[in-house]
């Protein structure tokens, strides 16, 4: 199988079946930055794609910040005085403030109350929050259940422990023909939170299980990392290897019923950035593309003035953009698989993009070469006018992605006439960049 | 008479006549892309204009082609069973197939439809076919005409010849004051057609006929060959010598009633792109300007990639966009003296931007010069302020079109603005481009 | 008092009215381009400001031009057969005619209906006409008036002189932290019309006397010039000066009710360009930025192209557009303290972009520093989008002026941030620029 048929041999509708269904499986689990849930999930991935699991430890300097300690959560609640449960983590991991400090004591309401965060505006779904950074203790809870509790004591109860330990992400480097890379990175530390981002882990994994099943001339490498501190640890841990990102992708929220959405690289006019939006304008779907702003995922980090990785951010609707956002209400219902089929399927085509984005020579660059002779030509149509294109600004100064872009044309018929030509050597690959190429994978 | 009054000099009304006189005159002959037909054009022209003709013999490898054999025909028809002819060449060239063979055989009605062609669409029209390389024999008929042949037997007769021969095209080169020369160049190898393209043939020669008349600073070189292959035989015999070209236009459809349209030349922002589309812009008309694309008419091999000259094509409803189009309709009736007229008007405009598209050096370039000591200056008005652009933008990088672009003042005025400003002693031309002209010109 | 907040410090409401009383003051003068009136202006200003006076004699040469006569008056009317002062001098400045030649004679109304100059379309109003460049004698007047004047003879007395003299300009230079310098030009030519020009005037003298009282790291060099010609001698006598200019503004009509123009420079995309045009985007209030043309106020001269300086031209309703333009009815109801105000509001804002528009190094450029453990960091509002704008941009390739417009939050925000993290050592000077800012103020 050859690499030029990424988008076409992938059944991409099974793909996103395949995704839900993972998702699925990890949506119970408990994660955060650090700990055992985040752990768990590598390992459930590892039943998907031979990842590597990595353990940075607490205290570990990473640029500017520290890895914090390691956070593990075995139950938390709180008890009315009839010894009723009133919230109970066993119902919902999102009911504990992520990162809550151990406690064990009661508390009158007017107390308890300090510590609990909830939605007025949902009075049915309780909020994801989270205490990383300065130690607290806390619950989470929907409005209705709030506006129940009543006057008196509450035993509160978490079985947490914040201790020495370390940071865990898992990494999968796929080695293609050439050492240049495309990054893959997603963020792992929510708990169950089915858009953001187990939509993006479960994409990612799946998507790392097709590569490896096709020749591809481009290295991947995937990275599934907590959020910020991780990209901000695997930078650091990886510093040196980075000058061989030539493309990268945040992928994150991939599965709700939006349009989708793509943030550009910091640069704003990289090829991963023209190659998804060339996706997206053939798609003959309503799509948004937004320019690059120091906010959002982790395109924050990679795209740091340090770094300024040719790296932007594919999701469908943005984040804080949906009320369901950081709540219960994104949930295993609020994803379907058509949408992870359909961001999965542009994903491949950008991907192809990336893979075949050649410079060719027209090796009969004086007049147009007698097409008709050659059988490839009868009366013009799209697919003649494609031939032409190619073959007129073949001149070694334009690439596919170039080609397609100033003739209309989709890439994959412009990615195919180069093919035909090439066959009736009317054309052939621009020596130069496959010598560059070669020289860098023998590094 | 001063190249610089190009456009001003001509009375354009009396040409277009003159052209389509020129067309009438032309029109009956059964032109091809070799043979007798396009001689026998050629010669004509020469009672206009001193063209040199060429013979290219068949079998001469042009690039990636190879000149055809020569096609010429006496006679063809086709009789019923009643010796009727029921299609006849002798009343119009349109009805036999461009490069039909030789036949002469009595077929069923049943075979001779395979080498029928009509156009349902509008059943009173002959359309125009041709079978260059693909040998085949066949007629063309209106459908009003097939719907009358009844079954039986038809006698086909061609009196044709395809044989080794040669290709012919005309040239002329008006030799100007600098080597740099503008190209124009138009196909003639069509039968009866007159927009596409006896009215490009009868305007060139006429625009030849006027410059011959004029003091002109460009050199000049027209063209007159057959569609593609005769493009591609001119680039081939001459290749060396096409670095002279500077400027360039294909010149074609140009009669009919339509607004005017230009495509521009592969580069997209050369001088005669600039120069067309500034006087389309400014003519108060309605008019439309296409980006290049390597499909059309000779522009393809003069702007393709070995070459890419700075060609445009100028014409008025592009090809296939009108229902003449190679049709019998497009005939003396479908163009008109008036479009002609005002299609040559506006080349002579463009030809004398670029005549007179000088870049001159203001002698008195710290703050304005006291022009009402000169007479220059009363109240500000449009004359003024054409002066004070001249003046203020005329330090050595800007050239008059640069300043008629960028003050939306007309070229003309602004050029007029030049003349008098070196009158007065304000402006001189600027030396350097000057001495490169010449050089050139001692080449 | 640090130049950071030059846009904040003032209260730019009791300036306007501080500019308004000037003007009124000003405005009963006589003046002209040369002679007392424009003098004794320059003397009331230097109650105000340190104002050098300047003085070129009549006869010099000025590049083009020479310095005109001294033109002085005393008094001057048109008697009837009555002895009626019909047009009376000392009623308005406005009815003689600017630089008119003396005359003493009786003359029939024929004769004199030849020198008198009147707005029909406007009958209550006189016009503003000169003759510095041909000479003539004449009187201004009112339509109505005319329409009253008798057949018979008039008595017409001017009590002028044209004499060999010289030509007078202000000058002030406010010396900064460096050489760079900003120039504020102003003509004050006119007589008694308020908006077209002592409004300029005005403003900037109460904008020099503001920037005494308040540290700077630019140099303010103001210029006080009769228009064309003044600014043409200034530009010849101090032609060895102009390259400190960095950056410059003509001041002019800045007290109409009427939205701001701002005239871009020649070059058009100066830091002055951009610094004004931030400004009026984030207004909030309706503006109107046109590009520079080589007709209006001192930037003909300014940007002449032997001088190409970066100065563009601040009014509020250009010259012309207005039907008060040049005519008795630009008096000191035409103008509003509230529309002065407005103009040096914005001024000072351009200026402290200007002052303050330097160039960082983020000092921590890989991810993102933890800001939250510096208390800059609660939930993402403005404030920090700021923060994360000026860190992810200072890679010492943007100014903080291209880090507003990139994330289109207003310069003072992002000056406050920059600030902020200096204090924090986020972030320092970049210091190839200041090193050369102070080599420069060294000369």
């Amino acid at each position: 199988m050859n690499s030029d048929d990424l988008k076409n041999f992938v059944d991409t509708g099974k793909s996103g079946a395949e995704i839900y269904a993972l998702i699925t499986e990890l949506f119970p689990i408990c994660r955060s930055i650090t700990g055992d849930g985040f752990r768990q999930t590598m390992k459930m991935l590892q039943q998907h794609i031979p990842l590597e699991i990595h353990e940075v430890p607490s205290g570990t300097k990473v640029f500017d910040w520290v890895v914090p300690k390691e956070w593990n959560i075995k139950d938390a609640y709180v008890k009315n005085t009839q010894g009723e449960k009133v919230i109970d983590f066993q119902k919902s991991n999102l009911h504990i403030l992520n990162y809550s400090l151990p406690v064990n004591k009661v508390v009158p309401l007017q107390e308890l109350k300090e510590h609990l965060f909830i939605l007025p505006d949902h009075p049915d779904w309780i909020p994801y929050k989270t205490a990383y950074y300065k130690e607290n203790w806390g619950f989470c809870l929907n409005h209705n259940t709030l506006m129940t509790l009543e006057e008196g004591d509450y035993e509160v109860f978490v079985d947490a422990t914040l201790e020495a330990g370390s940071l865990t992400y898992g990494e999968l480097y796929l080695k293609g023909e050439v050492a240049d890379e495309v990054l893959i990175s997603c963020h792992g530390c929510h708990p169950s939170l089915a858009n953001d981002n187990l939509s993006g882990i479960g994409l990612a994994t799946i998507l790392a299980k097709t590569l490896q099943t096709v020749p591809h001339r481009l290295s991947y490498r995937f990275v599934f990392i907590p959020g910020t501190i991780g990209a901000i640890t695997w930078l650091s841990v990886n510093e040196t290897k980075v000058d061989k990102i030539k493309h990268g992708l945040v992928i994150t929220g991939v599965g709700d019923a939006g349009t989708i959405t793509y943030k550009k690289s910091r640069r704003g006019d990289t090829e991963i950035d023209r190659a998804v939006t060339h996706v997206l304008k053939h798609s003959g779907q309503t799509y948004d593309i937004i320019d690059f702003y120091p906010y959002g995922y982790d395109e924050r980090q990679y795209c740091s003035p340090g770094f300024n990785l040719p790296v932007g951010c594919f999701m469908r609707t943005p984040y804080g953009q949906y009320p369901e956002y950081h709540t219960s209400a994104d949930n295993l219902t609020f994803i379907q698989p058509e949408s992870l089929s359909d961001s999965f399927s542009k994903l491949l085509a950008t991907l192809n993009i990336l893979e075949n984005n050649h410079t060719y020579l027209n090796l009969n660059p004086k007049c147009e070469p007698q097409l008709g002779k050659r059988g490839l030509y009868s009366s013009i149509g799209a697919y003649e006018l494609a031939l032409l294109w190619v073959l007129n600004l073949s001149d070694g100064s334009n690439s596919l992605l170039d080609i397609a872009e100033r003739s209309g044309i989709e890439f994959t018929a412009i990615q195919a006439a180069a093919r035909l030509l090439s066959t009736h050597k009317l054309l052939e690959h621009q020596p130069i960049s496959a010598t560059s190429s070669m020289e860098e994978s023998l590094n």
